[in-house]
């Protein structure tokens, strides 16, 4: 064990892309824990494209502020406990902030069974797969036969979005950066078509691979992609917006999809925000649903893990390249 | 009686705004009818801002084109009939177009009560009614207490909007152009406010007019308005889009509106489109309650009648340049 707690500090506030200036390294005491509280040593950090849109503004929790620990959910290990209920050596899950140890009062702490990976603890079973489960299918609402279109299709929500939506019956296409990633999607994740956003005219590709148009979008990006999905949405089509991915790391955010509201009048399309925590009510459901598919092989969990603390910086720059195939996460 | 039957045929495509020089009057023989037929001379025809959307594309129904007589609803009285159910005086209405006498069959034709005035069933208790009824409740669905804000406040479906709100214990918000209407928002349809978009600074204007944020937008423009509604909507606020009268009748749409998708995911927001006719199966219940509202003294039904089927191009124009009050109609 160190004797220190090394914590990424978010520093400044990115004009443009962010990038490993925008953080900087801080050494600071292991932190001791009050009662009701439980130190945590942090295993593997997430990395999530909110994190981006949190330095930008106020979303659905309060914006960072240059100083601040940089935020981000991750798993851990309980070295000490002050609180009930929790023993050395737990397996825990908790937003720790992007650092080494954390003191956690006990009720923003989840124990979880280790018969699970930590990988998948942190990506399918946890907020990545609640959001792409309730996303698609309570927002969605997909129907047996239904065309479901994903942006970001090759990252942590995408992947498992589309994987659940042919479970469920539906003809599935992705978009997403480069051919490789594309043929990754067919091949490895079993979805009807892939579209590379990249590559010529996004608008007529969509038309292509989705020949009876499109029922459900699952919305990851926004941008140019969203106005080319509403131009090919069926009537009463639906639209779940998870995020804007396209917006979050750039100074010179898309202008707004010029289908709305025309589109959304003579489509009677439905466009719905969602975020996983108003859905935590039912979590144990979501769980449920996705750990018995995976364990029956109709799921595949794909994660990216990236070694090394001191590559959090960069490797969350590298996830608004699209380096990553699904879950991108840190071991510490 | 006439020997001939007047009709405005929509011409030639606008450019930009819409006006006589689309139209020309023509003069055809009156109709015979085929059998199941009726023979009816319009009294009443209703202008629409759909009209204008009718002529650049397809929307919720085909596209107009050039050599068309200009389609529209309106009222009448039937002449002869050859169709059961159907005799000469009965009240009918019926999509006419813009002409003084038309064949119609008869399952294209509804039979009304009397005992209403016509501008009531053109207006009110016709698809103006039912469209302000329908988009405000089941898609808007306000609670009583909520902040209700309506675009486009002073024409035939936000007076009848902003009142149901009111009826159903709402704060109500109107956008209206010029202060002499939004003062007549307020005076004589029971608005608690009005905003004149046409002065200063929409944005700011939409904050002190909703001091608690927006819970129902009834977005009749598209546009700025919508861009407005976006920034100020609460948690879990719903958007009925009814349609985007600021793009329909100029060279230049507006850009969408910024906040889609981000202030849709950050707030939960649902924006959601809608067209009359898919509630009709529904329309006796909103009938019944618009003309109990009506008959009550609780709901205005304010009527702009046009006299003479020559100023129809003129009183269509006019309705985009803003200078009809409610619904607006041309006596034939």
């Amino acid at each position: 064990m160190t004797q220190t707690n090394r914590q990424w500090i978010y520093a400044r506030k990115p004009i443009a892309q962010v990038g490993p200036e925008n953080f900087d390294l801080n050494e600071a005491a292991i932190p001791e824990t009050k009662a009701g509280e439980v130190l945590v040593r942090t295993t593997l950090l997430s990395l999530d494209p909110a994190s981006r849109a949190w330095m930008q503004g106020q979303t659905y929790r309060s914006m960072l502020n240059p100083g601040d620990v940089m935020a981000g959910w991750g798993i851990g290990e309980v070295l000490s406990s002050n609180a009930k209920g929790f023993e050395p050596g737990d397996l825990v899950s908790g937003e720790y902030g992007w650092q080494q140890y954390a003191a956690m009062p006990a009720n923003a702490l989840t124990k979880h069974d280790k018969a699970h990976k930590p990988e998948h603890i942190l990506g399918v079973l946890g907020i990545t797969g609640l959001t792409a489960y309730f996303g698609l299918l309570d927002v969605g609402k997909p129907r047996p036969g239904e065309t479901v279109l994903v942006s970001g299709a090759g990252g942590a929500v995408g992947t498992i979005v589309g994987q659940i939506a042919k479970i469920m019956g539906c003809r599935v296409v992705g978009t997403a950066g480069g051919a490789e990633k594309c043929n990754w999607l067919v091949d490895e994740l079993g979805f009807d078509a892939a579209i590379d956003y990249k590559s010529g005219n996004l608008y007529r590709a969509v038309k292509e691979a989705c020949p009876n148009g499109i029922d459900v979008y699952f919305d990851n990006t926004g941008g140019e992609v969203l106005s080319a999905a509403l131009s090919r949405m069926n009537l009463y089509g639906r639209v779940a917006c998870c995020g804007a991915v396209s917006n979050y790391d750039t100074a010179t955010p898309s202008p707004g999809p010029a289908g709305v509201p025309g589109f959304l009048v003579t489509k009677r399309i439905r466009m719905e925000g969602f975020v996983v925590m108003d859905f935590y009510n039912r979590k144990h459901e979501a769980e449920a649903a996705l750990a018995r598919w995976l364990q029956d092989g109709k799921l595949k969990a794909p994660v990216d893990v990236v070694e090394g603390f001191k590559k959090m910086p960069s490797a969350l720059a590298g996830m608004f390249a699209g380096t990553n195939r699904g879950k991108l996460m840190v071991r510490v």
